[in-house]
């Protein structure tokens, strides 16, 4: 039997995160090899006798998974911003570290919003849609055409206003916005984590919103950056457009579920907003081509890109891989979950 | 025969444009009435007598118009940026003015460049595709699936460097680019004019490049904004993408004819920069389906719609009719050509 200590690694890591990784060689490490997801079979039978995981977001670790491991397992390393996929109170009661990436992605998810809100303005999917279909010579130029609202001038309103939406409206500054507002889980109340040192000195009002009615009529861009609970799930809904400008846009970058699906293709069809750029999607990956949604011209949806640069993924690599040897260590991870 | 001051006008205009315009009652306005261009008949039929044009970009005015205007015509007024449509010797010689809206369109076109420079970058239209093509079950998580460049951290190279483009690098900014560089006509030297105080304090270096080769060779994302002339023709072609980094992006804000769209179909089809995101193309609008550029995933290509905000086209409407006036009356217009 092995007197180094086992890892489970279910990926193959990215250059500078897998040799990091290598360097340790008092590391037993038994490494999936593929570009596709490591099975549930292969997770179970390499389990037994790992001190350590290191995960990504499709991998669920449970119970079964836990069991299967032994009593000796430490530490998971998640690679991903959200633990959906981890069982937080199995791990509590066994008192294992959970570790996690959720700050390196802030940059490329705000690159993102911000893309998906000017293709949503600036009418990109249809535009693209149009040229690629070969009518670009039967579109007469007019004063009109294939206009959209632009962001110069505009309030934006944020649903949840974390790192991720303030580093956002840093970017959305640049584009001369006149006024922004967001809603917390305690509306009306100042925000009280000022991550880029915008709430002070702005040259334009950030102000909390009371309402989401408030928000949803005021707004001209309506970013949604909240989690995922029960009093977010489908709180953009019928109801939520109908009180919308017309000329608004939505841009979902949370979590699908935060927005009703079928009242989003009711508020398109019927032109109560002017368009949608989303990032999620409830259901997702499981969205074939005949989805609703998918007739919509005005909408823009991307397969759950946000954090996908290649500068973002090597950054979240090698704090995986730190936050696994932290926790085999117990030293101080990079990110850590409060179980 | 009318006492009245006849003006052609080639186009309907926009709500409060078209009121400023109805509410000058001492003109004979003659407008063409359909979203549809105004043929050449109509417009060689109904020029005699005018004092003034109101021009859209379409609309070509040459020595046989203006002799079909006769000899009391004193001003054009174009809806445009580019005064290409118009024989600016042959107003010249009979003492025309020639007005234009050239600044009007700043931001929109800066916002557009900023969502093609990240759709190239994030790989959007290879994204949106697979997901409307129903891809999207298919596409199992990978920590390198569909990541891109990020523009944090980037060089930016903006080929000409006037108001446009030093909008754009003012949104760049709050994107936490580290540097940018800049060719104008004057390879080396600083820019004269600094549009929005970029050029002293800012935090990062903004400098001149020596070359278009430096440029191609130093820049993660390269922005063509010049205008097109003999030396800018083909300036980006096989021996430019050469040059460029296999990671880098080209954006093309400026004119088709600035890119050699054969050299980019090459690179992008033998992956030697990263993607291309046109609002302009050669031989635009007559792009057909079966153009070869449309087959390159990473490529995208929007219908020369950089200024196609609602907001700005109201401007430029507004501003086309007060260069209208003022060039009948003998007044200051907002932007007037130096014949």
């Amino acid at each position: 039997m092995s007197q180094k200590t086992k890892v489970l690694v279910t990926r193959q890591l990215i250059d500078e995160a897998q040799k990091l990784l290598d360097s340790h060689t008092e590391l037993e490490i038994v490494q999936w090899n593929s570009e596709k997801p490591a099975s549930r079979t292969w997770l179970l039978e390499n389990a037994k006798g790992a001190s350590g995981f290191l995960v990504m977001l499709n991998d669920k670790v449970d119970e079964e998974l836990l069991d299967a491991a032994g009593p000796q397992l430490k530490t998971i390393a998640s690679f991903s911003v959200g633990t959906d996929h981890v069982d937080r109170e199995a791990l509590k009661k066994r008192n294992i570290r959970l570790g996690y990436t959720p700050t390196a992605l802030t940059d490329a998810v705000a690159d993102l919003t911000v893309m998906l809100t000017l293709m949503a303005q600036r009418r990109a999917g249809e535009s693209v849609a149009k040229v690629k279909e070969g009518e670009w010579p039967q579109m007469p130029w007019a004063p009109l055409l294939m206009t959209g609202p632009q962001i110069g001038g505009s309030t934006v309103g944020f649903l949840g206003f974390g790192r991720i939406a303030q580093a956002t409206l840093k970017r959305f500054l640049a584009f001369g916005i006149k006024r922004a507002i967001y809603l917390t889980s305690k509306p009306g109340q100042r925000a009280k984590e000022d991550h880029f040192g915008l709430l002070t000195g702005s040259s334009i009002p950030i102000e909390p919103a009371k309402s989401w009615e408030e928000l949803a009529r005021e707004s001209d861009v309506v970013v949604l950056g909240c989690a995922l609970t029960p009093s977010t799930k489908h709180l953009v809904n019928a109801e939520f457009f109908a009180k919308m400008k017309k000329t608004a846009v939505i841009v979902n970058i949370a979590r699908g579920p935060v927005v009703d699906t079928d009242a989003l293709v009711e508020a398109l069809k019927n032109e109560r907003i002017f368009g949608a750029g989303l990032d999620v999607i409830e259901n997702e990956p499981n969205i074939t081509a005949d989805h609703p949604l998918l007739k919509e011209q005005r909408c823009v949806l991307v397969p759950h890109i946000g954090s996908a640069t290649i500068e973002t993924r090597e950054q979240m690599a090698e704090e995986s891989v730190k936050n696994l040897l932290a926790g085999l260590e117990g030293g101080a991870m990079v990110n850590e979950v409060e179980l």
